[in-house]
């Protein structure tokens, strides 16, 4: 697999994730976001890598404190289809946040958490933001 | 400029950011990251691109709370001179929350926030991190 990261202007651009169980998290991430493991855990660090090995690194970093507000940088994920990737979501383990889809400018998104309680959102754009 | 946004495996996957004001973390992230703004804020959005539209949208929201925790997802960049990255970043407005370098397994990083307290990290990793 040929690893090309996400750069930035000075170097690579990563993301990096708080949990509590680097197993569990690495579990959840890899499925909802098709990533593998880049090995074994080291430490408290779980590296998470698009399957292709091209794009943003996903690093599971365990700490020992609980979350207690809500997340000021989070995942936004979207998708075509709104109904069958949150079936695909739940599935994984994933908590809807939402009782209701929001609805916003042809937009319509869940929000949904991690095992931590990671805020994310699942989001199905209007049919004109994709390319044809 | 051709955009390829970042995939997932079911779309696009996108960083969202909690500020309090668009233009100034608009100001502020572009320059540190080397994006864009994608046109002007819309509502209480502002979406920032990679200079070459390739890769993960930053989406700006603005949010009416402040930050009371530390963030639980936060953004590392990896850059091969700490030193010098860590002046220009500080040129631009971070703060640095790290007295010193925190080193650790050849790595050597700071903690630093943005205009709303978020934090984020510079890391120099060891030269054996980096492709020939």
């Amino acid at each position: 697999m040929r690893r090309e990261p996400h750069p930035y202007l000075r170097g690579e651009l990563v993301v990096v994730i708080d949990c509590s169980q680097l197993d569990r998290s690495a579990e959840f991430w890899t499925g909802v976001l098709g990533y593998v493991r880049d090995g074994v855990a080291s430490g408290r660090y779980q590296s998470l890598l698009p399957g292709n090995g091209q794009g943003a690194e996903i690093l599971l970093q365990q700490v020992p404190e609980g979350k207690h507000a809500k997340n000021r940088v989070h995942l936004d994920l979207r998708t075509r289809e709104l109904e069958s990737e949150m079936q695909r979501l739940t599935s994984l383990g994933a908590r809807v946040l939402t009782e209701e889809p929001v609805a916003e400018s042809g937009w319509r998104w869940h929000i949904l958490a991690d095992p931590d309680g990671n805020e994310f959102c699942v989001l199905e754009p209007p049919v004109s933001h994709w390319p044809d």
